[in-house]
């Protein structure tokens, strides 16, 4: 995963990297288009995607805008799988849904390329480390291990609610390709007090309804369902609904559970 | 091939979940690029490309405005491979291009994931059951057989051609992104009561001549030729023929066979 | 690596072929987001990728604007690698950083699809003729030898320096997807007369401070840097430099060295 996009080289040249330390590794493209620079939005697709990976799975993240300054490189073991990315947040979804077994900063040159630039550790530092992962080098061979209470972690935008309303306070995380937007609510905020959720207010007043699919609306309606990323997600049947509604990513949202007065 | 794009995670999970079930299953990308909800495109494109696949192949494709309703997921297996898809008439090509051995549907939960949503079956569905096959279980074990009769299709549009008239008339298919147009015509109208075709008139009028390659016209002119597709298809030679001629997808056109009175 | 784009099936059809005659062949997408037609882009990009894959790689590259005029296709055998290309420049690059052993004419229909298009021989010609490689075939069942000199070549753009003059006059190469300015300036050009280099002027007397990485300059702030790609790139910290400075492939640019007026 990355922030590279597709249309120059660099993803492919990392994937030749690879293939000349581990010729038989698999490579999986998870998504280069990560918006560049946006840690939150990288961390977040990594941490949702990572469960439907295999177990041993390797992954290479790198959406690095302090590549050439001091921030660690580091090697995430957990439970289940190793990530590989620069010590900057990215992994902060992966360490909030696994459990952390231990971490390493990659510092040994002999796992690394022997020139490298100041601008493209995904080729001189993050694939190869990877490659030598899958050879089946132990991660302690990257370097020392680190406490990853120490690693960055940037925190999720918390859904607020105050004790008397029956309302949660959330955000607009992203919008995906199709203007899909996903918001900060999940399950947890489904219920308050035995009454369930109906749908969200929008910065401007209007009111989405809650629905289990799009053909539960009609054609250019909007609804907000509970999305196969495990968050909320707000959309427009057969519409985008970033472009639709004018919402964006950060922008308030306030998610209304049943009362007397607002019924669907 | 999908719908997806590749801006998102969407694709990288779906071969996450393939990875986890049928690791050394080879994966390749027909593309994500279908115009989203565009069947009729999805479909011709399946159906142009699955040639040119090897025997056994197993293709996932998912352009699923239906997702989450009733529309029922579909094996389709022919003399040749096999397709995976919702059946709402993406495999309209497919079937009209291959001769059908037996269809499926998929409801067998063994072949799914264990959660599903019910807005991405492309990963909860789709995939799994495209790995368990590539892990050797029979289409059989995916669910009861459907009599292919009775699956979705979306004709092509049918080229028409009065008795008395030198022509055919037919539409624009679709648009690569080069800009070049596929259009309905195939090397079935090349040639009429004896007389070949000579090129395409436009709906303002202009003629286009039939061509075998790019060089044969001068820089920025248009052309129509036998294109790689197996479908005629309108270009400008260096330039952008949707563009520069002002035709999408739908527009009609006629094909000149010819006459005394129009001589290329 | 082509100039296809991801969107349309073209890529996908060229794997499906490889994967029909060399099964367990290995393929990675180096890009296929040249630059429409672009024969020097793709040329460089090919160069500087190439030695970072493993030895015995065989490329497929098609940018090809001639195809179906008389335009060979060709494999050059480096001593490390192995690229089907057109015969057209595209393997300029690569011609001038790796020592070439042999060159080959593909002209045997064997090692290509029965039915070949006018139009798409990185379908037809090239992809078969990789895939056949993969098999085990020697170069020379591809076709005759032909001279690598005789094989066309761009040159790329020569940096320039007056005896007299304390600056290199060079170029604007080509502009990544960030918007980073690959230059002609290599290292070479970062002294002259023991003087060092210490940044470049552009056409509208701006100048620009070269620095190791882009943590030396303030946000908003332009730098010229030895880029990953070995030549000199021109970047914005967080922003897009070719937009910002208003500089394109082609603009001309002065690389200056120190002097007794012209500090950092």
């Amino acid at each position: 995963m990355t922030d590279f996009g597709l249309q120059d080289h660099y993803v492919g040249v990392m994937k030749g990297v690879i293939a000349g330390i581990s010729p038989f590794a698999g490579i999986i493209d998870l998504t280069h288009g990560i918006t560049p620079q946006n840690i939150l939005q990288g961390s977040l697709q990594l941490g949702l995607s990572a469960p439907y990976f295999p177990d041993g799975t390797i992954f290479v993240a790198v959406v690095d805008p302090g590549v050439g300054t001091k921030r660690k490189a580091i090697a995430l073991v957990t439970e289940k799988q190793i990530f590989i990315a620069p010590d900057n947040g990215l992994l902060s979804s992966v360490m909030s849904m696994q459990r952390v077994d231990n971490c390493y900063i990659i510092t040994n040159p002999s796992c690394m390329l022997t020139v490298q630039s100041t601008t493209f550790h995904g080729r001189d530092v993050f694939a190869p480390a990877a490659a030598h992962l899958a050879n089946g080098i132990t991660p302690a061979t990257l370097g020392n291990t680190v406490n990853p209470e120490h690693c960055i972690r940037i925190p999720l935008p918390e859904n607020r609610t105050p004790d008397g309303e029956l309302s949660w306070q959330g955000v607009i995380l992203y919008a995906d390709v199709y203007g899909n937007l996903i918001t900060s609510f999940t399950d947890d905020q489904l219920e308050k007090k035995g009454k369930k959720a109906v749908g969200v207010f929008l910065k401007n007043g209007d009111f989405v309804p809650l629905r289990r699919t799009y053909g539960e609306v009609a054609e250019g309606e909007p609804l907000i369902y509970g999305g196969s990323s495990g968050f909320l997600e707000i959309a427009v049947r057969n519409d985008n609904a970033s472009l639709t509604l004018g919402l964006k990513p950060g922008d308030n949202i306030e998610l209304r559970v049943q009362s007397q007065n607002t019924q669907t």
